[in-house]
């Protein structure tokens, strides 16, 4: 017997039918004598809808008040689920965040969990009981108010509840049956992998891969939750175990490179004839911090003799917003001219062997310059390493490094 | 300067826009200086599609999930509200019942309101704040779940409300404005009435007439709520007053016939050629009580020497059900045989001046017959009496009756 969390993402659990599909997923696992709790999300679209309406009252809406108002679609879910588990036979109850309690800060709209009571949910173990509970949502105390934890906050509420009722696995149910080398519908010969280490799925999340949110990465992390990614479109009675997420020391042979990951939700922010003198990349970023806009790469160049341009990317949706700040920084600052792009993506390669090798990143800008494809910046760090490049060259870029690292499917 | 409930259902909070609209009604009563508690219901249509949704997941679902799905539906609402009040300069916050909380018993679909705690919300009222409470909820302890009050338990909510924070009154806002002698659609000489008494509304709600959930009435008479039935589509800047809802001592002249109400929710029932001895009685409605069929007017003819005909009236929707169960007991009940008719329906007349006038009832008889209308059942109470006729008869009995008491608009 083991105890295990299952966690059913929005399109798992779009309408009645896939819920009741999900419950045989669930029925699997009871039925072999696991003690098994569910974390759901909302039914797919009704998270858009709530919100929706939220700003529809007002573009201004009170954090705490959409909170109550968003966390109602987990609620829906759960009962939905318990209710389809009875049907066949499954003793199950449904859980709110403020049952248990899951106890998180007071950041309304994006809250940290604190501390999760796990001891409720075992006697409900105890009892026969499946555990059906409310994804991303929680209580703060002592105001009392729901708060939610920010998009993809399921699959943290998951991770943390598996760490928390000291479970002995964490399967996230998606609709992809595993975290790919690349993303398949870019790259046809992308693979799915067995495993992947914590610190590599954290660098994927991070940049780009949307399997997991990367929060719930650093949760498993820190409290060393074996997950798994799964597929919950698989057959109920003959599912695939999907990739395992773990420690280093249990990748037998790591890669040097595990998979490239890309996002073209980047924006590129050039400050040209910036003064090359202490306190100037103070005077542009402190504001841009200032003002919550996430700053990434950041790119240094003199120009001239004592002068320097400055390259650096913000998310796309933040670029209007910084461009207002540094133009009205601009005295302070003291530039020339301030230059924009939103058509740039960032192409990323991940792995952790690349700690112990030498020129892999230098391999890669020799195979994209062989492709004409042209790069704006670069950044690294011990296991990984982006480049900004044009967004038209993505794809190529994306397939270039799929393949000079040997991830291509026989 | 007054303490106030005002009480929103359905069709006033269907969308955004009207959510809006009553947060124009709220900023008038606050602006007033007057202490507001709002009690609202779920947006027209969310509460069938979270029923539909549950039945879909199980026919035989479990009450207590039904209940934390479908208590959703308020929580979505109550948010929207104090977001829309806070747009337009008021303070507020949503309370969910069990953050109040609102104590029930644990009847989980048809819970009864057992006591609320006023206390955090006259403190929110001496903050400035609007309380904006989700209706038709509350919680179970020591359980810790929530449970839901049955349809139209928002009615109550709010007068329950009005009584724990010692309200001067509760206005209940509906798509009417106020409480009419019959249906309008029905009779168009009816006429809004200025006041009616506990007592006449109480029989009107039970009657088929469904301006207020019964047990809300009750709830008003036991605790003596001053209570308004009135329009949340007037112009929130010149609103009428709608019907008051008060003692009997309040009413200067009593009408001996108040309003006219009619259900076409009714089934009747005959069993012919029962013995006429004792026990006969029991055999037919206890089994019938243990199956939770309300049985109504009850009428027992002797039909020749020791036998007799029984006639009873039953919810239409429960008559298949009745039937069955009748079917099975006939051998304990021993009767001839079993008829049935669903094209019936019962008119009442209601006023508390029938208590000091004789004859009231005979003359609405007469007046039927003259129209040709056969009475198929009477019953007769303090303040009321009901026949049963053929459904196709409705709308003329009711003019009739309407007419015959000087009910009809100038």
């Amino acid at each position: 017997m083991a105890r295990l969390v299952m966690k059913f993402g929005g399109t798992s659990v779009a309408n009645v039918e896939r819920i009741r599909n999900v419950a045989l997923h669930v029925k699997r696992e009871a039925d072999e004598g696991h003690q098994v709790a569910v974390v759901v999300s909302a039914m797919a679209g009704k998270t858009n809808e709530l919100v929706a309406w939220c700003k529809e009252a007002s573009e201004l809406h009170d954090q705490r008040e959409y909170d109550a108002i968003v966390a109602s679609g987990e609620q829906v879910t759960a009962g939905l689920l318990a209710v389809a588990l009875q049907k066949i036979g499954i003793p199950a109850r449904s859980w709110l965040g403020w049952q248990i309690p899951i106890l998180t800060s007071g950041a309304h709209g994006s809250a940290r969990i604190q501390s999760i009571d796990g001891a409720p949910l075992v006697r409900g173990f105890e009892r026969g009981e499946v555990a059906v509970i409310a994804g991303f949502q929680g209580i703060h105390q002592p105001t009392g108010r729901i708060t939610t934890l920010g998009r993809g906050g399921s699959d943290t509420s998951a991770v943390a509840v598996a760490a928390a009722i000291h479970a002995d696995r964490c399967d996230i149910y998606t609709d992809v049956d595993g975290v790919y080398t690349t993303d398949p519908r870019v790259v046809p010969k992308a693979r799915r992998m067995e495993r992947i280490s914590f610190e590599e799925m954290l660098e994927m999340a991070s940049l780009g891969a949307k399997v997991l949110q990367v929060r719930s990465v650093e949760v498993a992390m820190v409290h060393k939750v074996r997950t798994f990614v799964r597929s919950s479109f698989d057959d109920p009675a003959r599912p695939n175990s999907g990739t395992l997420i773990c420690n280093e020391e249990d990748i037998v042979e790591a890669q040097i490179v595990t998979g490239i990951a890309f996002s073209r939700d980047e924006a590129q922010i050039t400050l040209r004839g910036v003064a090359d003198k202490p306190g100037v990349a103070a005077a542009v970023f402190v504001p841009l911090a200032e003002a919550g806009v996430n700053v990434d790469m950041i790119v240094q160049v003199a120009s001239s003799d004592s002068m320097t341009d400055m390259t650096f990317t913000v998310p796309a949706a933040e670029f209007e917003h910084a461009r207002a700040i540094l133009e009205k920084s601009k005295p302070s600052i003291g530039y020339a001219s301030l230059a924009g792009a939103k058509d740039v993506a960032k192409v990323s390669a991940i792995g952790i062997g690349m700690r112990s090798h030498a020129g892999v990143a230098a391999r890669a800008f020799k195979a994209l310059a062989d492709k004409g494809v042209n790069i704006r910046a670069i950044t690294t760090s011990e296991i990984k390493f982006s480049v900004l490049i044009d967004e038209a060259y993505t794809e190529l870029a994306v397939r270039t490094l799929h393949s000079l690292y040997g991830l291509d499917a026989a």
